[in-house]
């Protein structure tokens, strides 16, 4: 026996919706129950539970009540029931008897309250939020279903009055200890996160805390922060702030798939924060282990182990080392060995976003003159390009020699890169003829020469001696480009961290007050955690009925 | 007072012409000397050095002569010298005082060189690669301007021979310890290697010989093997031979930025290889530290390190642990967080081709339906088109707990993925909502159920406590999806690693006798490593003349 019930158009807690189907189920005689708004998932729940009703013109704005009992009588009266189960008032947070129904009044009965955290349906939350910005609070916006377009113009706003917004879909933060929205209560430490990634965040802190760390705060930024439409806007505030908070010694910087594009602009704000920074991107490439003071992930276990790492100091604070490059000089590279080359571009390209190269998939990436250097660039002259009709660079050095002396003429020149490989069918003494001209790059002026070398102490030309000659002459000797790399990130000046206005720091290191707006078992949970926090009677504006919002929004403007 | 010369359509071995330049440039009252083919990077470096004579139809066929002298009788002098010097004969390799003519005259002369080293000019060196493999010998072939056409035919018929086929553009090999074109001389050892990178070979070899280990054989595959238009058929007639090679233990795979597309094939090749493997792909993001016997590597000198470890036999040897997936049973993932259920779809894309998630951005690789599982599929319940309407997963356990209902039923399914994340806003105590279901699934049939718990044990739900419950059920339980993708890894059946006719084992093992054609330093270079080496005295058919070239190919069909 079933029986069913379609309210149109309106709206409920989803929390109150799961509240009356339990109570509903709980009835005597009933067998199973559904409350649920009408979505596709939610229809085919109940056809798998076989309580779908043969209804065509169901809505996403509809609510669906369903019953399955032992008779008719039964059913009828478990649906005749609804009207009371919902009435009841939901248990309400100690202290907040008087619930406003306006966002103005809450933050006139809590004006401390620097903190609005968001989870009404998705199709009201930028609406809230633009509100919430507008009283110029910080929002937690764990709603999803917003557009892309509306985010980006709550981050926009956000950034230009000095307030973060978290979210949308923003699953957690942990804000001076206290959790919003799904948060693990972990020890407090010298650990920042900024992540634009719920779950990742998570697990990272929970890892932290396992291996006996703690965090300062935790930022969390929504997952699609750092896509080509936002910009990562969020992550970029976060940075920002936690490079001036005291309390961060470190920061773990988590992204679901990042865009390619904005890789850099993040990576870039990083570097600029000056503090150890653990990188953990899905989907993206790290170009080598660390950049400088930015060490990559490949999980959120390793993540976390190494954050702990370089708390405890395991790494060398960096220092520039090529002089040339803190004037804002560029980086020529000059090589022989295409794999080498590419390692450095891949690693350079996140840092110096007009890095070029002929190895570069991308036609706006190479250069425009192969034969004279312009900007940063780094060549492969073992390429096809250069070596139709010449022996290849290992074997004939001219190329790289006759290059060499006219980087030395040109004062735009702040470090040449070479690779030196050694080896059976290789130059029989490549340092020798390298010495005399990078002798007299490396003398006087700001120039610098490194060199990746590559061999053994059994090739004939003896890598050891090679290494001698070349060090003498004044070249920066690498057994590899990763520790190049490092060196070089340590060198390049980067602009400040920030985006728009800075957050009040204050804001951050105070225990949080919090205005809540929708599911109220997050004022619960930040209650528990001994937070003042107020709920908001909310309701749809117009009871959800958009037509009747369009006029309302138009009445106001 | 500045003489050129211009030899229309002559081909000169590039070392040739390198000792003439030395030889005119040493003359008595000759400056500066030049002898080059006049291609576009050759013509721009004697412009460079002011050497480039008033010549607009200079093409990549011409020999250009230029001498820059003291006086005009000088100049001329040494112009008149040319001859002379380029008659004189390149000094012999120990041996082999008769040059035969022909690849099949040098292979009557030397019948058991399995081993053919070319490095002739690029558009002649794909017609001298054919002729060696339809004489059934394997192919270094050093030369690059090769097209991807002619490099795919090449690599089909090898394969189809059971013979390697290494380059076009293969810098370097090391073959029973010796070494082809550009090779560091390293111990011998346990560690076999398969590149698609010169330097990248090379770096890691000199970093493994650094480290004490050594190297059983080295296979070069040409920097453009893991492209789309090749499909890896060298690296995987690479590996499957290391896989039957006894000598090695470990093997590490190396690669230039491989086609995401071929990525997955070669793992599948390594996987299937059984033996532990580094992997150094540049600029393919790693989804883990390791994927089973698939240790990831960011850099040479890591991968060096890691195969040393390995070696040592630090890490665990695979074991199936899921007995469903052993059979060919499908994984279904049901995740609550975007992030992890990301992390092991990126994990398992690789291994499973057929793998399906709505976090795929691909849309053949979108579940056909969302609703109901088919196939091996992740899915993240947690997004936008299941949390419409409805609690967060997290919260509320029910979309999940009837889809681990329908898993049970579902005689396809071996190993259904769930994470369980703990803390505030949470679910009060999810591992009792799932015990009983679990219970129920993993009693009897062969199916397992994994969770990827995440939590402290400071959350209201205890961490421990949850563990143990789930355990009690019958699930294995995880702490991050790491070494959750390690045992899947270790359960999948993998197919055979190799493509073609497997190459015999004996010509990789015996020491190398080798034909050579091209440049002759690679000759003297096996001969200094006591390799028996015969050098063909190649000149290009019909002297380079592209049309008469062109003749004489159809006049052969």
């Amino acid at each position: 026996m079933r029986r069913h019930e379609i309210r149109r158009g309106s709206y409920f807690d989803s929390v109150i919706l799961m509240q009356l189907q339990r109570s509903l189920a709980e009835e005597e005689g009933v067998r199973e129950a559904g409350a649920v708004m009408a979505t596709e998932a939610n229809r085919r729940l109940l056809q798998s539970r076989e309580l779908l009703p043969d209804h065509p013109d169901l809505s996403d704005q509809d609510l669906l009540i369903v019953v399955r009992a032992e008779d008719e009588v039964v059913a009828d009266r478990a649906l005749a029931s609804v009207d009371d189960l919902l009435a009841r008032k939901p248990r309400d947070v100690a202290g907040s008897a008087f619930r406003p129904k306006t966002l103005a009044a809450a933050v006139d009965q809590l004006p401390h309250a620097n903190w609005v955290c968001i989870s009404v349906p998705g199709r009201y939350a930028a609406a809230v939020a633009q509100e919430a910005l507008d009283l110029e609070r910080h929002v937690f916006l764990f709603s999803d279903n917003v557009t892309l377009e509306d985010e980006l113009a709550l981050k926009e706003r956000a950034a230009g009055v000095g307030r973060l917004m978290m979210g949308p879909d923003c699953g957690t933060a942990l804000l001076a200890g206290v959790g919003f929205g799904f948060a693990n209560r972990v020890r407090s430490g010298a650990i920042g996160i900024v992540a634009a990634s719920g779950t990742g965040l998570q697990s990272v802190s929970s890892h932290l805390h396992e291996l006996g760390a703690g965090v300062s705060h935790a930022i969390g930024t929504g997952g699609r922060d750092l896509s080509d439409s936002v910009g990562a806007f969020t992550a970029r505030q976060g940075l920002e702030a936690l490079a001036r908070d005291g309390a961060t010694k470190v920061i773990v910087l988590i992204s679901k798939r990042p865009s390619p594009q904005v890789v850099p602009v993040v990576l870039r704000a990083a570097l600029a924060v000056g503090k150890p920074t653990v990188v953990a991107f899905q989907g993206w490439p790290a170009p080598a282990a660390s950049l400088g003071p930015l060490h990559f992930a490949r999980d959120f276990a390793e993540a976390a182990q190494l954050a702990v790492n370089l708390i405890e100091g395991s790494r060398r604070s960096g220092e520039a080392v090529f002089g040339g490059l803190t004037q804002g000089r560029h980086v020529r590279g000059l090589f022989s060995g295409g794999t080498l080359a590419g390692q450095l571009f891949e690693g350079l390209k996140p840092l110096l976003p007009s890095l070029r190269s002929n190895l570069a998939s991308a036609p706006d990436h190479q250069p425009e003159d192969l034969f004279a250097s312009d900007g940063h660039v780094i060549l492969d002259l073992g390429a096809d390009e250069f070596t139709a009709g010449r022996l290849h660079p290992m074997i004939d050095n001219e190329l790289r020699l006759t290059r060499l002396e006219s980087e030395g003429g040109d004062s735009r020149a702040g470090l040449v890169v070479l690779d030196i490989v050694l080896g059976e069918g290789a130059h029989p003494n490549p340092a020798a003829e390298f010495a005399r001209p990078i002798a007299e790059l490396t003398s006087g002026n700001d120039l610098d020469v490194a060199v990746v070398l590559v061999g053994t102490d059994e090739d004939r030309q003896n890598v050891g001696e090679q290494r001698a000659i070349l060090e003498q002459a004044g070249a920066r000797l690498y057994r590899a480009v990763c520790p190049l790399l490092n060196d070089i990130a340590y060198s390049l000046p980067i602009g400040p961290a920030g985006v728009g206005e800075p957050i009040p720091l204050a804001h951050l290191q105070q225990k949080p007050a919090v205005i809540n707006i929708g599911l109220e078992l997050f004022a619960r949970s930040l209650a528990d955690q001994g937070v003042e926090v107020l709920s908001l009677d909310w309701r749809p504006p117009a009871r959800g009925d958009e037509q009747m919002m369009d006029l309302l929004a138009r009445m106001k403007e």
